[in-house]
């Protein structure tokens, strides 16, 4: 069997389960949550010894350290899936929830009803743990999922999706509704793209390459998370105390992640007094300071920034800084350099920030908060399938409401069409 | 300057003028939906005399009379349009809406709020008042049009967007809300399907082939209505005068829909009683039976159904009917050939109708009903930009709130991450 009709019977398969998934209950979802967490448990040894396979594979392979340990399943990630997997199972779950009802003057009665999507891909790169939180929130809300991980993590996931699976079916989940691609091979990604008879969407979890990869080859809806080029406007009217405490938060608190700060913008009536103390927190934090020429001007130790700049996400500590002549420049620079993630104002001023609000088309604006809250747990979600840079058809966190679609279920008493 | 080029500057024109949009007051948008009826009222004998010369090289290009009759703008076609657009000024205004809003612990306050799409993509086929019922759904959701339509009606569809432009522009209406893609050239379609930096959302409208080839280029996001398989199961317990007078209508009373039933299942234990009262029935209106030979031996005038006819939308007076065995299997049938759009039970008994409910895997599932209701205004949505046999983001028939996207907005008081 090729791999194009290996992955398409996994497809089908999945498509076959999610029959069967749909007609769980959420007692029984949670009981064989709970009997994935046991069989995880058990099964630690087994897991870890895949994983030093996968491990000293990498350092062969010339991984770097950063790599390395994003791959390492120790007792302390083991123990953190186990406990996403009861944090999932106590979640409340959206399937059959009435999202609305109403009559129809002929007496038809029309329910809106939250429903699972199907059949869901997930590709990701290298952390094994992906593999067992993706899984948990698609069955929570009764989707099958195929996955697809890392060559660098195929031990280590294969272990996982298979502790998972006999745990979840000891207690009665139906076969295939947790499948994981058990090849390497590359082709087998464009395969999932383009089965469209099978899988309902597709999340790709991982680095804007990864990511561009699946678009290019996707004929299967994507949600997807691009960059988070977020930033941070202080207005003319905000308190600046305030706005310190933001931006020193939304930069340096953890800058590794998405919805930290990439550019700071300020309004030209309070740099001069704003940017030389921001200037010093930053340098306290070591962060490196790329602005405009007002900015250089303000600040000492902040280098020029280039065009490249404004568009880029750093990840590290490292800002772009600009001074703009009013919020209208503001929300102009974020609409056109920004992805869309999260964007935030400081201001006291009413009309400039409902105006930002307004008019910034990113899918998370703050007022007087760091960008630093986009994020499922953050938002009271419980739990986090991954933030969404897509408008369509789930924007920002993802939790388990978004891993669903839903029906109209319209009930008569003989209604025909005059 | 290229087709690409032609269209990418349409696209970023769109674009910008979605910011202006964004930014309009409901009232001044239904103001400028007034402004757009009067001129079209205004420009009623330049539009008609545009649409001859579409006529004319219709002719000429050997168009059957069918598609003749669907291109002409006749008056009372004209009244229509004028009437769509102020049907949809007094709509209710779903942007700006706040889906939810909950408090976090932390004081964060979040707002889940209806926003725009942004800009969206039209693609239809030969019909010339899509121009005008598309562009009026679009601009009244603030989202920029772009719309494509076929070459036979190009000299219609300008005249349309010209009035509608014009009449919007005089009530301060932004440049560039509506705009039509001026060339009948194909590669224009492919620059849409793939300019992701200026569309959020393409929406063809029109034959299987158009779609399909749609969603061969596309990289924007479609939301698409590929065929309506629609499905009549009579179950056991069904009424039996009831189920044929659901039958009747589903199959009868406008069978070149797509929510009009293909095939018509029955259950084995009332098939005796039922089908030789449906055949006769269904021979009155002149409809082709293609049966099953459980079917064929009931009714005389059946003539034997081959496996391809459980897929195929006949959109005509023909019906595939199939006897099957019980709800598991009507529902297995449904899922396997139907097209996810509407399918009916007829049934008393509680447990089959909420096990067909639950388990059929379409947009719209009835009990005791004609599948004929899958319609915007059936559903008391006002309007429909269409019906989506898609699960994201979208499903069934669409209105105004379809049009929308959201975005979360975040009132803090400082605060920040720990």
């Amino acid at each position: 069997m090729d791999i194009k009709e290996q992955v398409l019977e996994i497809g089908a398969k999945a498509k076959a389960a999610s029959r069967e998934l749909a007609r769980l209950s959420t007692r029984k979802k949670n009981a064989i949550l709970e009997a994935m967490a046991e069989e995880l448990d058990a099964q630690r040894a087994l897991i870890q010894q895949e994983n030093q396979k996968d491990l000293e594979a990498g350092r062969k392979a010339g991984l770097t350290n950063a790599m390395l340990d994003r791959l390492e399943l120790t007792d302390a990630r083991i123990d953190s899936m186990i406990k996403g997997l009861r944090d999932v199972a106590v979640l409340q779950d959206p399937v059959g929830e009435e999202i609305s009802t109403w009559n129809r003057p002929n007496g038809l009665e029309i329910h809106k009803r939250r429903v699972p999507i199907g059949v869901i891909g997930i590709i990701f790169e290298s952390r094994p743990n992906v593999t067992c939180d993706a899984a948990a929130l698609c069955f929570k809300t009764s989707n099958a999922v195929i996955l697809r991980g890392g060559k660098e993590a195929i031990h280590s996931n294969l272990a996982i999706a298979k502790a998972m699976q006999k745990g979840g079916e000891s207690k009665g989940m139906p076969e295939h509704c947790i499948q994981l691609i058990p090849t390497i091979d590359r082709a087998a990604v464009e395969v999932m793209c383009q089965m469209t008879d099978y899988l309902d969407l597709i999340i790709p979890r991982g680095g804007e390459g990864l990511i561009r990869a699946v678009m290019k080859m996707a004929h299967v809806p994507v949600i997807k998370h691009y960059t988070g080029v977020c930033h941070t406007y202080v207005d003319a009217s905000a308190d600046l105390e305030m706005a310190l405490r933001i931006a020193e938060n939304a930069k340096c608190q953890r800058p590794g992640v998405c919805n930290a700060m990439e550019t700071l913008l300020v309004h030209q009536d309070i740099a001069d007094e704003f940017l030389p103390k921001m200037g010093g927190i930053f340098d306290q934090n070591g962060v490196e300071m790329r602005g405009d020429s007002r900015t250089t001007s303000l600040i000492g130790t902040a280098i020029p920034a280039k065009e490249e700049d404004w568009r880029t996400e750093y990840v590290d500590l490292i800002l772009s800084i600009k001074v703009v002549d009013d919020v209208k420049a503001a929300i102009e620079h974020i609409n056109t350099y920004g992805s869309g993630h999260s964007d935030a104002i400081v201001a006291e001023d009413e009309k400039a920030t409902v105006q930002f609000l307004n008019e910034v088309d990113s899918a998370t604006v703050y007022v007087n908060a760091s960008t630093r809250f986009t994020d499922g747990a953050e938002f009271g979600m419980g739990a986090e399938i991954g933030v969404s840079t897509d408008k369509l058809h789930a924007r920002g966190p993802m939790g388990l409401e978004e891993l669903t679609t839903y029906k109209y279920v319209i009930e008569g008493d003989g209604q025909i069409r005059e």
